[in-house]
């Protein structure tokens, strides 16, 4: 028996899943609109991290093409009047790497495996020919062409508008701390920043990933333009680094700050986090499915969207092997498999979205009891890999409580 | 932390939910209205097969004292034109025992166990109180007085009414097949008969469940009285089995034939099968869990009664062990856990009430098939296990044709 698998889009869950099919010599057709020589000259797509269980993915499909770039647990930095810095262990590493290295690198996996692209601008209107001619399609595109696709879960899709004002950029002159980490500065009432060691063009660099509240005195980094006058960007941004987010700063060799590779290294933004549902029925009867950011848009804030998405695709992926008709049975069987995972990716995050805005009384104490107890920390730290377990202690003031009970 | 446990009902759901929570120290009260002295002198409860999932769980609880009393297989033969016999074997042995023994046992081992009973007659509206009393409460009681507690699941209950006339009975005088096994004997348009090798209070005997077809000949068997004139009835029913179920007529030894102890041996009735939603929110605000027949009714035709309810009753003893408290969330991982498999026991016992009844074809295909591959008959008969794996064969035609295909 063959199947046929179409998938649209080229992101990480795209050729995680198309990878997984071919691997399980499975046809497969990735439809994207981008050549993998295109990315080396692109703007920054994103700040990705990759926590062990996707690097467990790639090992096992023989993809991590970048074991030594891995960093090993998080510093937590909170200011206000009395600052608090602690740290926490990843059990076994997290990794970033450039997706203009990332994507092209996996595109090349892919054709090597005998996997075909098809290299086409795709809309909604495609969708219904195509899965007359493949037995499944699957979306992974996040472009505005197949919005509304999905219908959105409005029980986990809080947010109705952006929750931060994001500017994000690949940086050098950082000094990483004495640990290669992720640095989490929490700045009350004015964002979050998230120091995350990448890999990109020139070897190793500092993905800042500024998620600035609305209103506060960080908000202009969003819509400050880099191109228009770089060094007053860079001035602007040392400033404001300096005054909330000091234990960054102070690693700062001020003389060597800027954009790590060129002036396509930032990225500036906002996003709606919105949770879909995971498939659509055309309206011949057949069903696409949803997989990362069109199934589950995320705010980077906690990095979630590739742990959430590869997961979804090697679930997709697996149950495409081992079921014999690709029908509602299937459905059930991905449903079933990724809901929790992808659901909790996007509740966790919004949680803490919400929590880091008004730092209520029980998160506050949860912070002062983690910030004691590295015990506490490490596993806090740890579960960056798995967002149920976070919303096992986030779902409710209680289990928070119980919680800082076991360590305090 | 203490948790106060309240289980409603003491079946095997309340039994072994309540023995697993003792096992783990916690606080437990079982609230029934019958007392363990009374099941010797009760009519037959029902027939119920405990496959060997079922037994693995009583063997983890130590609670399983009938190593020596289970069955092999199952015998299958369709009547008809061209009678088929086949026979499939379980990898390790199923076991029915008369829950006129099994129950009250198990009471005991609860009481051992440092379990408290509250033999009272309840209500609905004694759950409001006993919510405010115990942390959770479980409703495993089939009783009318519960009726519309928890709300009908639409999807998965497709009968507005009973699909077979039941009568069920434990005999004497039936030798046993080759192998102690289940014989399953279909008789197109007349019914289905399970007779299962059974522990009862004078040691082995057999199980008949009849699975008669309304308007069909031996619909007549679920209204007779035995009491009225119990050798008028046995003739009936030997008249019967011996027109339509020939293969278990042709081991019953007439003089020795009869109902195995007490004329309470006899059960006539029919059953709604319905699929209800797994928790209820009382007034205030407060959420009850539904465990065995009040979640899932289903027909006995395929012995998934048992096997759905203690599954269930291990994944919410397993989750209140796991969950500091117990709330939406402690919730959502035991729907989590246990939806296929109690939907799957419903919706496969569903399909075969509807396929034994039409005898479609692709579904005589698939016994037809099965009749000659021994290997698929042992993996049918072994999934009685799993009701989820049937329903990735049954729930599509082209599954059960790709199911065949691999076996012919």
């Amino acid at each position: 028996m063959t199947k046929k698998i179409a998938i649209i889009g080229a992101g990480a869950a795209g050729l995680h899943l198309g990878i997984y099919l071919r691997k399980n010599d499975i046809d497969v057709t990735i439809f994207t609109d981008r050549k993998p020589e295109e990315y080396a000259s692109s703007k920054l797509l994103n700040t990705v991290a990759h926590h062990s269980v996707t690097i467990d993915r790639e090992n096992s499909m023989g993809i991590n093409h970048w074991p030594n770039a891995g960093y090993y647990g998080h510093y937590y930095n909170i200011g206000g009047e009395h600052p608090i810095k602690f740290y926490g262990d990843l059990k076994r590493p997290s990794r970033a790497v450039d997706y203009r290295i990332y994507l092209p690198t996996l595109m090349q996996d892919f054709e090597e495996l005998g996997g075909e692209f098809s290299y086409e601008e795709l809309t909604k209107e495609d969708l219904e020919p195509m899965s007359e001619r493949f037995d499944l399609v699957t979306v992974c595109v996040g472009k505005f062409a197949f919005a509304g696709l999905f219908e959105t879960n409005e029980a986990y899709s809080p947010f109705i508008k952006p929750q931060r004002a994001l500017c994000v950029g690949l940086f050098k002159g950082i000094r990483e701390d004495k640990t290669r980490a992720v640095t989490m500065s929490f700045a009350p009432g004015e964002g979050e920043l998230i120091e995350i060691p990448t890999l990109s063009f020139n070897g190793m660099c500092t993905a800042l990933v500024m998620e600035n509240h609305f209103g506060g005195d960080m908000e202009v980094l969003m819509k400050t333009k880099y191109d228009d006058n770089p060094q007053a960007f860079l001035d602007l941004l040392l400033e404001k680094l300096k005054k909330h987010h000091p234990f960054v700063y102070e690693r700062i060799d001020r003389k060597n700050f800027g954009l790590a590779s060129s002036s396509r290294d930032i990225l500036q933004g906002a996003v709606t986090p919105t949770l879909r549902q995971g498939t659509a029925t055309l309206p011949n009867g057949k069903r696409v499915i949803a997989l990362g950011d069109i199934h589950a848009t995320v705010d980077p804030v906690l990095g979630q969207g590739a742990n959430m998405a590869t997961f979804s695709a090697q679930i997709i992926g697996e149950e495409i092997v081992r079921n014999s008709v690709l029908d509602d049975r299937f459905i059930e069987h991905i449903e079933a498999r990724r809901a929790d995972r992808v659901q909790c990716a996007t509740r966790w995050t919004n949680f803490c979205l919400d929590a880091l805005r008004k730092m209520p009384t029980p998160f506050m104490e949860f912070i002062q009891t983690m910030s004691q107890s590295r015990e506490m920390a490490n596993e806090f730290t740890d579960n960056f890999n798995y967002p149920e377990k976070q919303m096992d202690y986030f779902s409710n003031p209680d289990r928070i409580q119980k919680w800082c009970a076991k360590y305090s």
